[in-house]
């Protein structure tokens, strides 16, 4: 390929909301274009990543057996409906109406669509265990598209999806699709570690996301210190304390005008955060409950969404308040007339709590005496510090970006979809199923967000977009032309891939491109290197060249990179 | 692959609505599914067919030097807007709103996009001329879709886009546009013939279709018998006959009770329908036309629509036919008080034709002197046995399958977007560009309606799901199992791509489905052929099956699939 004629030009300077590292690379060396906020094009350039990406994906789906199929784009909102998904997924989903007013959803992802087929296909366990996959563009109204390819409105994403006969054979699928996970990532150049997830909107108990720890992402993992203990915040655990079982005298109100925070009061009544007792009211579905946690712990929305069953919690309004007899700022669990959600790292010993009477708040109340405290759950979230649930080591809270996510829903959608198939015994059963996913796009700007400098990319072999970046310098002298031009044919007809910067633009332009892209070597052709009859040969991740005599040039290169493609491939 | 665990299954019967022979076979031998009128799923033998039809196009647009990207589904209004289409293509397409009330179109074409990222890619004259491509789902709102993949309303299209300096070189982009259509379509065993065509929705004035003839076809396409003349009838022409310029008496009533179409007129006159005047009364955007043909004649709807630059007629009103004079069923060219557009078939002689006054008719109205005929333009269609325009052979009306599209449509969109380049003479000019079209499953339709027989599909090898089909006869017989296993297994290894018919079915059920699925070469290893230590190899297309000895088959296969895969490539 000729950059003279390269559809899609680098920027010398990103665009002044380009939020991370790699979003400003992203958009300098030309990968992707925004069409508006969170909907991209690949350029010619970004495209050969994408291809490169999801062709490790397919390799590796296709060695584990699973076939490949494509379902569409629109998907009509009966399906949708079968399994209630319409409604729950309406706020983060694009919908559109045909002309004699039929509904359909932009695809979210496709369990309702691969269970209706599974159940048209599949007649009988002797056709199970399968696996199927495709890749295909996914909707989601995102209310912040961010750091580029990284949160977006519209992106390819593979959906692999598991029938099985029973609980044994999903586990199974679900082993190796997590192997093939681990290998996927791997060979793209990412660090992805397996998490322990909520399982969210798709239903089911047991998930696992694949997170590639970096700042830049926007998940928060918590990590055990010494074992490998890692799981997503929705569903982090921690080794509680013993529980301290300390007796407390009566509770006796004390007057706090106009203190409502729990830091309004640490300072008023100089006692930490831990003092006291939080008291949430919320409304989750139809209903009010309150929560209460310890002062210095976090509600974890997820559990607690995950706990009542609902997809949305919100905070109380005033006329809940009224009704529970609470009162806002000084509310407590004491009295209160409401069910009450007691986190599990709220212990038996006397707090300080809202007294639910204005200015005011209660000394020494002691769960369980002076407020039932029987329904008891882990809400909360585990912050640094925190004791390992597996080793008793120390957790610590890192940054996390999800790249990959596979869900064991098991009967969740086919017992909802009818979704049966004619068992060994005579009866009919339901499919046992997984999902499991993996944004292209997403891979693609983290792998830049985690392997870059501060000149440009550093594309990991087996994604870059070509394999060798020639350089000809410069391109007006007629014997570094004509050279420049003979060592790129004799490399394309190797079957390298050639970037070849032809450009009538200065060395510094040209090596600036060529750092900025990263693709894996650099050759130079430049009259200086003609003088010795060679060819200037660089990494782009080492800082030392050399030179390799012009007539060994081509065989040297095309031995290089086929090494190179060798180790990519396993 | 093995059949007893492929995702899709063979139907005996198909359903009902299944409208053409190829229709049915797509879905008897599960080659994709509906989800909803016009929305497909490819199941994975399908799928594979897909991907082969579009590796070919990849492979052709490639050797041209098209580059290929990907622009996304969800396409922002804005750029519709910049010319005009948003409101002109609302009532085929689908529009989505986000939740802050923006607005998207799944999308049509690519025009508008790729316009714009050429006015912020493209700077030079240096960087052109360029060619971009990408496979990417369209969506159409048909109110009819038909005969299984030919016409949906979800499709994956290849959309190529050229950007030029000047007419000349869009002239060269072009032509090797036209010329690697010509080679796709040959390589996927289509017999596609070129066509001039009406630009329609996308501007311009030069267009072509590759037309595949077939009876399932629902376009027209008038083929010259002698020549190579072929035209859509949106543009056929054809050679008038030396025009008829006869003298008249004067007009004069006649009386027609209740007579009120040419049909009625021919059985109450005896005369021929040529011996009359049609006039149509039509309302184009917000004005009044009457178009004038002879009796003979059939106006077409798309010349009229070019001519009168709208992209809707409908037939006028009462209040409209009194406005202008005229008196619906008895309505003529004369004294009508509207704009008259004559078409070029009318002849300078005398006519039947409509009085504006009920139950009559006027006899020697002379076009010209009764009624004034300047505005001339061509708005019928041509009909077989008309005049050939090029060589006056004898046209002929064929049914053809549009399975690709290509339009020079110049500065169309670069002027109403602004997208210059600065030119050699340091001035901006406006790209000139062009796009080119191929839908992917219209294509693999296509193919299934013009290569089956009564049994099933007989794929083109290029596009065959898979290139060898083998048949385990019965697979309870342990020898049979054994050998069948290890001939895949070799097969496999030496690349060949196996579909293998391990069920426990009857050799009816298989032989059938084997013939449905149409894979070119079916290999039997049954008990009666391994008596002979031999398999039996059939050739889709062909009624004689051999057999190859078991020591030889591997190879022999082998090296016939070697052979079709050279012949395919060329």
């Amino acid at each position: 390929m000729r950059m003279s004629k390269m559809f899609g030009r680098t920027l010398r300077d990103a665009p002044a909301d380009a939020q991370t590292p790699g979003h400003q690379l992203m958009l300098r060396a030309g990968i992707a274009r925004p069409l508006a906020a969170g909907l991209y094009t690949w350029l010619p350039l970004g495209f050969r990543v994408q291809k490169k990406v999801e062709q490790i994906i397919r390799e590796e789906q296709d060695r584990i057996g699973a076939q490949e199929m494509e379902m569409p784009v629109l998907t009509p909102a009966e399906f949708w409906k079968e399994t209630g998904r319409w409604d729950a997924l309406e706020p983060i989903t694009f919908r559109t109406k045909d002309h004699n007013g039929r509904e359909y959803m932009v695809s979210y992802t496709h369990e309702e669509l691969i269970t209706h087929h599974g159940r048209e296909e599949i007649l009988s366990y002797r056709q199970l265990p399968v696996m199927v996959y495709h890749f295909q563009s996914k909707g989601r109204d995102e209310a912040r598209p961010r750091a580029g390819l990284l949160r977006v409105r519209e992106f390819v994403m593979k959906d692999a999806y598991s029938f099985d006969i029973d609980e044994a054979g999903l586990t199974t699928s679900y082993a190796a699709q997590h192997g093939a996970y681990v290998r996927t990532f791997q060979r793209m150049g990412l660090d992805a570690v397996s998490v322990e997830s909520d399982t969210g909107a798709m239903g089911g108990d047991l998930a696992h996301e694949f997170q590639v720890l970096t700042d830049v992402g926007e998940d928060t993992i918590a990590v055990c210190e010494t074992c490998d203990y890692k799981a997503n915040m929705e569903k982090a655990r921690r080794t509680m304390p013993a529980a301290a079982h300390a007796d407390a005298p009566a509770a006796t109100e004390i007057a706090t005008p106009g203190v409502t925070s729990i830091e309004a009061l640490e300072t008023f009544l100089t006692k930490p955060a831990s003092a006291f007792l939080k008291t949430l009211l919320l409304r989750a579905g139809g209903d009010v409950v309150a929560v209460v946690l310890p002062g210095d712990r976090a509600v974890n929305d997820a559990k607690l969404r995950k706990l009542l069953d609902v997809s949305q919690i919100v905070f109380a309004g005033d006329a809940d308040f009224g009704r529970v007899g609470g009162v806002a700022g000084f509310i407590g669990p004491v009295g209160l007339k409401v069910r009450v959600i007691v986190d599990t790292s709220v212990e038996r010993r006397g707090y300080v709590a809202g007294a639910n009477k204005k200015d005011t708040h209660l000394e020494n109340v002691l769960p369980g005496r002076d407020f039932p405290d029987t329904e008891r759950a882990d809400v909360h979230d585990v912050r640094t510090g925190d004791v390992c649930p597996i080793d008793g080591g120390t957790l610590a809270l890192k940054r996390g970006v999800e790249v990959g996510n596979i869900f064991a829903f098991s009967t969740y959608y086919s017992e909802k979809m009818g979704a049966t198939f004619l068992a060994e015994d005579g009866t009919r059963k339901p499919f046992v199923g997984g999902s499991y996913g993996i944004g292209v796009g997403r891979a693609v700007q983290t792998i830049i967000e985690t392997s870059h400098d501060e000149k440009g990319i550093i594309w990991p072999f087996s994604v870059a977009p070509y394999e060798v970046h020639v350089v000809g310098l410069p391109m007006n002298d007629e014997t570094v032309r004509s050279t420049a031009d003979a060592l790129v044919a004799t490399l394309e007809d190797k079957g390298v891939e050639v970037l070849f910067d032809d450009r009538d633009e200065s060395a510094g332009v040209k090596f600036a491109d060529a750092d900025l892209i990263g693709i894996p070597y650099r050759v130079t052709v430049s009259r200086r290197s003609l003088k010795e009859k060679s060819v200037e040969l660089k990494g782009r991740a080492s800082s030392e060249a050399e030179l390799v005599p012009l007539d060994l040039a081509a065989d040297r290169i095309h031995d290089i990179v086929r090494r190179a493609r060798e180790a990519a491939a396993r």
